[in-house]
This record gives structure tokens, sequence and C-alpha cells, in this order.
């Protein structure tokens, strides 16, 4: 039997439809092409990307030559540029900010072919630090408002690129859905002088219902009203909202989560398409009593319809208490 | 050079990134399934569908046979059901409710493979005022908050079954997307004094950069901030913001824009996917000084990645001036 279930932060509303689940079976998730050209990505060819902004290499390595474990470069052709002038604009009732920001590549592997769940915690480690190395330098600039970083991996996912990599958008403007997250922390926090996503650390584990791992400092559950099959929360346990404040020891217990989570998804589902984002505090705030910075793991497995754009409404055919208890095993 | 426009009807910020127009070129949308099994939609098969809830067809013929031109039925696995009991329930800090509503197919033609371009305006208006006789039935049901009427066509678009037809969704709580764009409207009338729609059709008319086609009482406009390349928009040019109350004539002008509309994307685009959603005001207001009803059409050219799920920001590689001066002429 179908119901509506109301995510607790950004307040938006989902259908799980248990009834909907063939929209899982119809659904197969294209390869990528073989290509015949040489992969930018790959060690060998570093000279056909810019040069790198950072890089994790032994330190008798040169930048931009072979030896590195993760680096991170502009995009060739990225969607913003940071040497555009910040210029904000009115033309009637509409207005325009112009296209400044940065677009970066973090090439997460030398390995041409290696899977998301193939990755030591110890290098996924290194891909998290750099994110942060990141956000920290681009935070330098005061035009930014919020760096944006995920991964998509797969065609339905979004991704051309086979080879394995997040990217990095910092923007003069902050996102939506992160202003949503954070007014709705801040509401629950008015109402209760509580922390919402403190609340849902609590109240997960006294339930254990969709909860998959996790270790001394992260949850990882499937949340109470999942837009995406299978989605995934990686959460920290305590009330931190900051993500670029982490030391190496929370990103340790971070890669660890995620790393069981991948594994088990690909346990379960095989090999699946997935966009993974990280929702981070905007730079304006530097701490706040209602959000906590958290990764959300979205397999690809449903299409987006219509319905979903006209309403902000979207259908998941799998509760994720189900979810949960199949991950949690790494069960078909 | 790229650019962030604000939609300025429900705030979300879109870059415009006439840069990635690769993005669209490896885009393919791929072809039904031929299907061996009987259409349940094509004349003849009615008995394959549930006894049919409206239509029009010659007095002469009798319902659930042969002879209609549009038919309304209840979807045979619906999301959700009018025989449960509307419940709300908290249970923590999650919210649920029990998912009662309706969900119907708007069977467009009795023809299994006429595209949506080829219908008359006189059929079009029929299948509109389907619509409206459906939204006026379900608005008699007390729990019924909001009732979503939107095409999906094409398998990039969500849409299973190829035989032409629409959907309808009965909801117990209204959208999120629309409650957005009430509020965006009505802060915009709180400081101005005046509806952000009849400002928009103002200010598109008196530029046409962004105008397709017009008629007495519609606007088709490629819109300021679209998420979508080649995005089309029919707005009312007076302040009407309850569809279903609509007359005859209107919804005739109406079709006249939406043929218009979809012969000029067929021209522009060849055989393309799309999404089509009515917004229209919410049940449990009469009128709103801030709002008009209106149809968007989002064509499926490009792939939705992790990116936007992650920040409500898309990125759109086609210039709206840019696709409305292709669809003016319906050029390639």
């Amino acid at each position: 039997m179908a119901e509506f279930r109301r995510d607790p932060i950004d307040g938006k509303w989902v259908i799980i439809a248990p009834e909907r689940k063939r929209m899982l079976v119809e659904f197969k998730p294209e390869p990528y092409p073989s290509s015949e050209r040489r992969c930018p990505f790959c060690p060998g060819n570093e000279s056909l990307t810019p040069p790198e902004l950072f890089a994790f290499r032994p330190p008798t390595t040169k930048p931009n030559q072979p030896g590195w474990r993760v680096r991170v470069i502009p995009n060739r052709e990225p969607i913003l540029r940071t040497e555009l002038e910040l210029e904000k604009e009115g033309i009637g009732s509409y207005d325009r900010v112009s296209g400044i920001g940065a677009h970066e590549v973090i090439i997460e592997t030398p390995e041409h072919n290696q899977t998301y769940s193939q990755l030591s915690e110890e290098h996924l480690k290194e891909i998290y630090l750099a994110w942060k190395e990141r956000v920290l330098d681009l935070k330098n600039d005061a035009r930014i408002k919020y760096v944006l970083i995920f991964k998509n991996y797969g065609l339905s996912a979004g991704a051309v690129m086979a080879h394995p990599h997040s990217q990095l958008i910092a923007l003069p403007i902050s996102p939506k859905q992160i202003i949503e997250e954070l007014r709705g922390g801040e509401e629950y926090f008015r109402f209760k002088e509580r922390c919402i996503f403190c609340d849902i650390v609590r109240q997960e584990l006294e339930t254990k219902e969709r909860v998959v791992f996790e270790n001394a400092r992260f949850l990882l559950i499937c949340p109470w009203a999942p837009i995406f099959p299978f989605e995934l929360w990686a959460v920290p346990k305590e009330h931190l909202s900051v993500f670029e404040e982490s030391d190496d020891e929370l990103l340790a217990e971070l890669a660890q989560v995620i790393k069981f989570g991948m594994s088990q998804l690909e346990k379960t589902l095989g090999s699946f398409h997935f966009n993974l984002v990280l929702h981070n505090l905007p730079f304006y705030l530097s701490s706040s009593p209602g959000f906590h910075w958290h990764i959300e793991i979205m397999p690809r497995l449903t299409r987006v319809a219509g319905f979903e754009y006209g309403s902000g409404f979207y259908v998941n055919p799998v509760p994720p208490e189900e979810s949960a208890r199949w991950l949690r095993k790494g069960e078909k």
C-alpha cells in the first residue's frame, strides 16, 4: 500500500509505492561506449588536461607527471570561470548573475576501470582530503558562496567520461536545495530547540529499521523519505555543519562507511549507475544549529518522469526499511 | 559565456551555458520496443481496462465500446487509491500520510501512432475539456488537495506505454513545486502589488525576445530561466489562476498555442521525448493575486545528473532567446 512521506529536513513529499516495483525491472543501465581515444584522465596523458591544481603524489614525482594517486584539474570545458567579474543585474522582473565560479575534476584513481567500491578506505580518504583542500582554497575567493561536490557514475547518471572522477562546481550563489535544508533545519530548531539531524541520528539508532551501518562517527541510513530506491545517506553522528573542518580521522571514518555502502549496493544491485552529492554549509554561515553536512548516494534505477518535475513529488517503489534490510546483508 | 538566471516565480537558479551544447548532440532518444501484446488503449480493447470514468463519444455509442475520441480510465496499477482512509501520522520526527488519491489515464486519441502535434486543435480542446471534467469531479472529494495532470511522451521522459495518453494524479497534499510558485508569487505581490505572471506577460510582449507565438488569450514563451533546452510555457495573458474555470473558448485558444508549439518543436528537433505539466492552483485557494495556471512543456534532450539533484541548480546549454528564435521559424 502506498503512502506519502515528508522529508523532515526540506519538507518535500515522496510517495512510497511498493506496487510499482516493475519500474525497477524495466530499467537497464546502458554501458559506456568503448572509445578509441586516449583517456585524458589516465597516467601518462597528463598533458591532455590543464595543469593540475592539487594532487596526492610521492614527493619524488613532479606535477603533471605520472605517479599521482588523486589528481585535481580544472575542467577543460568549464561551465563557470574564475576570470569573469561578478556582475548582478536586474532586467525588469528578471535577475541575472555572471557565470563566475570554478569547475574542477577530481580524478579519483589512476586506474581507468576501477569501480568506487574497489577503492581502498585509505584511497577514499585521500579523495575526501582532496575535496577538503579544494574547498578551503576556493573559500578564499570572496565571490564564491558555495562549493558543490558531486560524483556522477554511468551514462544514466549523467557521466560522460568512464574514468573514475568526481566534480566540483564553485558557485556565486547558494543552491536552492541547500538553502531549503538549512531553512527546514532552522524552523525545526526554532520550534523544538533541537537539531533535526541530531534527532534523525537518535531516532534511527533507536529503531535501527533504516540503519545500514555505523561506526564511531557516522551513521549510514536509508532515509525516511528517499526520492530514489536504495538511496543512502552518510550522516555525522555529532553536530558537524562544516565539511571542510573535518580532520583526517573523521574522513577516515567517512571512507569506511562509504566503502561499506558502495560494496553493499553492488552486492544487492549488481552493476549500477549513481550520483553522490556532498551537502555542505554555505560559506555565508560559519555554523548552524540545525544542519549536519552529509553525503547522499542516489542509485539511478528508475527514470524521472514529468510528474516529478511538475510537482517536486517523487515516486519511489522501494520502502527504505526494505532497502536497508537488503543492504545490511548485501542480498539480492 | 555562461550566466546564472533566477526563475522569477519559484526563485530557482539555472545556469545557461551555451558552451555545453555537446550535451545535446550526444543524447539520442531510445524508441519504444515493439510489442506483440494487444494495446489496452486501442479501440476494440476497452475490456482490457477498468470501466471508463469519462469519454467524448457520439451519443449513439455505449460506454466501454469503440467510437470514443477521448477516454478517461482509472490506472490499472494506480499509485494512489480513493478507497483508503485519509490518515496522517507522526512517527518521532517523521510524518506520513496514507496513500489516498486517484490515478487516472486520459487516452488522448483512438489512433495508436498519432503524435501530439498531429492532433487537431478541436481534438486537443477535447483533451483539455476532459482534464477539466475530471478536476471538477475530483474537487468534490474533500480529501483531495491538488490534481496533478501531466503527459510523458517517450522512454526518456518516463512513458512506458506508446499509445498517446496523459495522466492525472489526485493528491491529498499540495505539491512542493506549486507551493513554491504560489509563495514566490505572493512575495512578489506583497513587494510590488503586481502579479509576477502578469508582469512576465507584459515584459515578454515588450521585448518579444522569448515569445514563440501568441493568440488572443495566450502567450507561448521560452521562459527566462528554463531548466531544459527548448522548454516552452503557455501562459494565459489575463489573470486566471484556476484551470477548471476555463470556458470552451479559452481551451480552444490553449489548443491553438499548444498545437503551434508542438509542431514547431518537431520541426526544430525532429522526433523528441517530452513532459508536459499543467500547473494549477491548489484547491485550498479559490484565487491568488500572484498566480496564473499555465502549461510547461519540457523536451528531454539532456540527461539530468547528480549536480541537479544535489543542488536544485540546472545547467541548460541553450539560451531561451535562441530557442525562441528557432521555434518561431521552426528551423533546425
